[in-house]
């Protein structure tokens, strides 16, 4: 087993320069890592984890519910990307979601959770996520762990710096990584008119206190650089959001090189209060944009999807105490608020110190404009004016701090491969312990709130290798547990993770135990093509599409013979479960279709759209293995050529009694009506 | 925490009674189990586990990579459904593998996996997996862990008796569990007409001995019944295959009630070492079919998709010396051979008792001609004559068995939800354990093999209700793991699973390590449109494609500032990744695609289709954080209106001194050509 490190090389001098000079507290071979504890991690059957670990999932752009300290995977759930396992995507009900002015979009890249919060604190209601690619943020309901709505960020690219919360989950902001020609310009510009023609862009999104449901209040319009991350204030830095910025270069083609030339880039502090203030006051212009809007409708079981066609922008140079950067080395990637909300921290990820910076200097040196120039017109405050100061030698490659609550710091290093804990105040190196291998996030439970929760540190790491049995050219993402209970890190556990998580939250079970939904009520289910009982079930043509109102009940769906179908007929399989009772999903699927199956839940109604691509008998089937006779849970569905004149007709059961069944004469598929 | 027992409640009054009179271990409480062994399932960061443990998805239509005993997930295999984490099914290369005779179908229903065996052991070289719902087999590579061959089962629906294996992988089998009117007859037939016009059908599929490839050898035309699960004969019987079967009834509604009203179905023996003689010797029938044959270049890295248009049919009513029927009670389930190969254990998921039938007097009741008539012109064979004996008073609802190699079944029980351990020989129960909840399979290392590794049992549960920190009304499936070296069984662990597993088997990590493939040689690599290097990036128009050859390295792409591309352009990219080092994946992503990304491993090259919708600036940017300046990754493509005279052309690189830039005139976007 070898540590191969050629990962991390990176083509700047700098880091590597560093590395050799600076640095020595190299990962140790995995061999010396096979310590941990197996009670600590270990979880007993019939007994519950401690925290619910809620991942994003990078590329695989979902949502994956994990167990600390088990690290056992409890659930994916759905968001941003087709899920065939569950229909997700694929059925009438969830299509729309995916839905964005660029059409169906199957996919996305969901880096950021951000869990709501009540006065800085979890309140367990909502979980958001981002999607990168074309930008988006979901919000999910964590009682019953959907994704209930989806909402398109225009005048953005590559939206990275998402979705970050306020204290009171007033907005989440939205902020582009990737900076485009505004979307109410000219867009077809030469890419080498970035410096005149690309624009960035933070959104800020309010979340109505009750429903949890988005709305885009404003948006800034930046400077054409690159937006990272992002975090609150908190406390007596409620009112502010802070943000990492790099490529200041404004590069558009090899950022690798080009976009690592200056010594320091920005923070970029942002008063939004001040911010909301001012779009209240009718200071902002709304901008014609188009981008989709996509809710689920949980009495209905059903996502809609529409465009809004405006969005009220913000202009910072005009508004000139609404938006400040602040230099930090270099090319900062993580930008964290500590519990207090006093402190910023700036992770340069090429810097060889961990600027903190003072809020309360911070306000100091706006409120004596202590400027250092201007940048794109908007004001840059002196670095050492709003510096409370500088980790020094923390190790290589900063990306991420988190906080216990006790007044430490955990940040992780990506190049030198660790998580280094210092003191938030003294600026002092406490401890330091190897990742395997090249950590990007860490999480500590309740790490980015006024009130962190502690006791574990979860690092997030990017490269696997030799960690687990090998799988081939591709592998598992990797994560690994520690304890930070006491005065030094302890590796607990490795655990493999789904996609390629980036960041997570977690949050005690307790909160999200007690609320956590076990069935739909199916007294509320009002679906359009419900059926509630057998009794309502049927088949009804309109036109060329057939709307089959199917019950879901072990062990047996009704009607479970259908005959009249035509070809050139679209058939929609509404399927209700009738079952009350947790944990009794029904799945339904057709031979052939050109779709994924459904998986519905107790007291839910999806619908499978199908298009028939030949005449002849087709199968359905309960596709979850629900009863002792689910294999007993089947049907079938005849398709005519068009223009026969086999009748519509559908049923359930009376198949003539079989030892006085003459063959050929089996059964019966009397119509209902 | 409550266990509701109504999940598992059935309509038949049999197993209710049975219940009542007959049964007495039930379940304990969750609290009462409580127990396991935290050491036995701890591996250690930095050590390995001992078994890999590939398990089917049931309906996420993929196989499961985990390890044992640790029970951590380790990688998700997609087969047969799209995986938008990767982009199989959504990249030009893969698509292929997804088509069917009813047109590309995004996802299925994967419930049984065979590993490839040699003299009945186990050999480290492929796995097989089924399709259910629209009948497939696929092939998965256990160097690459990718799938590599997908075939279609022509006259064939619930494709559930799959693939289970010959002794030397000489065929994999596909039986019918539905039964549907052939594909070369008149299949728009009334439902009702189920006895006179629909037919079950078993495949063998032949596999290649060096390449593994697939083709459908012939075909065995069976009466209407449902073939639910097989496995062939070891040693003596070797050249045998046993199937069981339920709705002997031929009920088509309510299977529920209608195929649990005769006492006795049936095991299916065949013997198709002679079935393979009359096809060799021109005794079957070509019948003309149309089926899709998809197979993956390993050197292009792109699959193709060909459709077959006959099968060999076999009619064992004119063949009368291969298939044979054997009564057994009631609705078979499970049918397993020991390792010996001269037991044959029925489960009968409504019956009182275990049958376990013997092979040596299967072959005398057949030489003896011992019959008790036939059944749709197929012998049947006496009950008492093929009868080794009956487990008395086993369980409620047993469904699988697997064995340890030392004389011992192991067979799972859906309704009494456990595990009872009992004599192969004597018949004797021996040891039980409790289940939560309602165990489906379960799989012992190398169970079903010759020689079983034995040392660990895993149970496969289909009810999870309270094991885990809830998730809302959508549940993980739940496996738990006992060890079994001991005289009793003992719970070692409880981990949840993704999908819904329905059989898995395990095989020794040492087995598989050592072959597993690292990375895909660049030299190798045969794509059509490869770069091998950046100086063969190149973006060629033909007509209204355009075909970014791509390359991919730390940390650039080349190129990464495209222009020209117009309106109503398709454009392929088609990315190389020119690493060669293990676990450097790089993503690939272009904002508003209406698909997936692409992941590309070392070496390889993808493909990512993109049909703009509009004019504009896109960026695109690496979506795997592949090294420190990841972020810096990315890129942009410009889009013109139709018409538009702007010029192909491809850069990367040479943007202007920083400082020096005049705003307006940043970088360079020099055509290359």
């Amino acid at each position: 087993m070898s540590h191969s490190s050629t990962k991390f090389l990176i083509n700047t001098a700098l880091v590597v320069a560093a590395a050799s000079t600076m640095y020595s507290c190299k990962p140790k071979s995995a061999e010396a890592a096979a310590t941990g504890d197996a009670a600590k991690a270990y979880v007993a059957p019939g007994k519950y984890d401690e925290f619910y670990n809620i991942v994003s999932g990078g590329f695989n752009g979902q949502m994956s519910i994990y167990g600390l300290p088990s690290g056992r995977l409890f659930r994916i759930i759905p968001v941003f990307s087709q899920f065939p396992e569950n229909g997700y995507g694929f059925s009438e009900e969830t299509k729309p979601l995916l839905n964005t002015s660029h059409g169906f979009v199957p996919w996305d890249d969901l880096h950021h959770i951000a869990l709501s919060t009540t006065d800085g604190q979890h309140d367990g209601r909502w979980a958001f996520g981002n999607a990168n690619n074309t930008p988006r943020i979901a919000r999910i309901n964590l009682s019953t762990f959907r994704t209930e709505e989806i909402i398109e960020i225009p005048n953005s690219a590559g939206n990275h710096s998402s979705p970050f919360i306020t204290e009171n989950t007033e907005y989440v902001v939205a902020g582009t990584r990737f900076s485009v020609p505004m979307d109410n310009g000219n867009t077809d510009v030469p890419i080498n008119t970035y410096k005149d023609n690309f624009k960035g862009t933070v959104s800020f999104i309010g979340i109505d206190k009750n429903t949890g449901h988005m709305n885009i209040d404003f948006q800034l319009l930046l400077p054409g650089i690159n937006f990272d991350l992002a975090r609150a204030g908190k406390g007596k830095s409620k009112d502010w959001f802070f943000f990492s910025c790099y490529n200041s270069e404004k590069a558009n083609t090899l950022l690798e090189v080009n976009a690592s030339a200056k010594d320091k880039d920005f923070i970029m502090a942002v008063n939004w209060k001040k911010a909301q203030e001012y779009a209240r006051a009718g200071k902002g212009k709304k901008v014609p944009v188009k981008y989709a809007h996509n809710v689920l409708d949980e009495k209905t079981h059903t996502a809609t999807s529409e465009f809004v066609n405006e969005v009220l922008m913000l202009d910072p140079k005009e508004l000139q105490d609404v938006v400040y950067f602040m230099p930090c080395p270099k090319s900062p990637h993580g930008c964290d608020t500590d519990p207090s909300g006093e402190y910023i921290v700036g992770s340069g990820k090429l810097a060889a110190v961990i600027p903190v910076f003072s809020f309360d200097k911070i306000q100091k040196a706006i409120a004596d404009k202590n400027y250092d120039g201007t940048y794109d017109g908007i004001p840059v405050l002196k670095y050492d004016a709003v510096l409370h100061g500088e980790v020094q030698k923390p190790g290589l490659g900063p990306l991420h701090t988190e906080f216990d609550g006790k007044g430490n710091a955990y940040t992780s290093f990506f190049v030198s491969s660790e998580i280094v804990k210092w003191d938030i105040k003294s600026l002092k190196v406490l401890d330091r312990v190897p990742t395997y291998y090249s950590i990007g996030h860490l999480s500590i439970p309740g790490g980015p709130t006024k009130k962190p929760w502690g006791k574990y540190v979860v690092a997030y790491n990017k490269i696997t290798k030799d960690r687990y049995l090998p799988t081939g050219p591709e592998l598992t993402q990797s994560a690994q547990l520690f304890d930070i209970s006491g005065d030094k890190m302890k590796l607990v556990l490795d655990f493999p993770t789904t996609g390629e998580p980036h960041y997570a939250e977690s949050i005690p079970a307790e909160i999200l135990m007690k609320k956590s939904q076990k069935i739909y009520k199916i007294e509320d289910n009002q679906h359009p093509y419900v059926a509630k009982g057998e009794s309502q079930a049927s088949v009804e043509r309109k036109g060329n599409e057939v709307h089959v109102k199917m019950t879901a009940i072990r062990s047996h769906f009704t009607p479970d013979n259908i005959e009249g179908i035509k070809m050139g007929d679209v058939v929609y399989f509404h399927l209700t479960n009738q079952e009350q009772d947790w944990d009794v999903p029904h799945g339904f699927a057709v031979k052939g279709a050109n779709n994924a199956e459904i998986l519905v839940m107790p007291g839910e109604t999806q619908t499978l759209k199908w298009v028939p691509d030949r005449t002849g008998v087709f199968p359905i089937y309960c596709t979850d293995f629900c009863s002792a006779l689910h294999q007993e849970m089947q049907g079938y569905v005849r398709v005519s050529p068009a223009g026969s004149n086999v009748a519509l007709t559908f049923s359930t059961g009376k198949n003539l009694p079989v030892e006085n069944t003459p063959a050929g004469n089996a059964g019966n598929a009397t119509p209902k009506k």
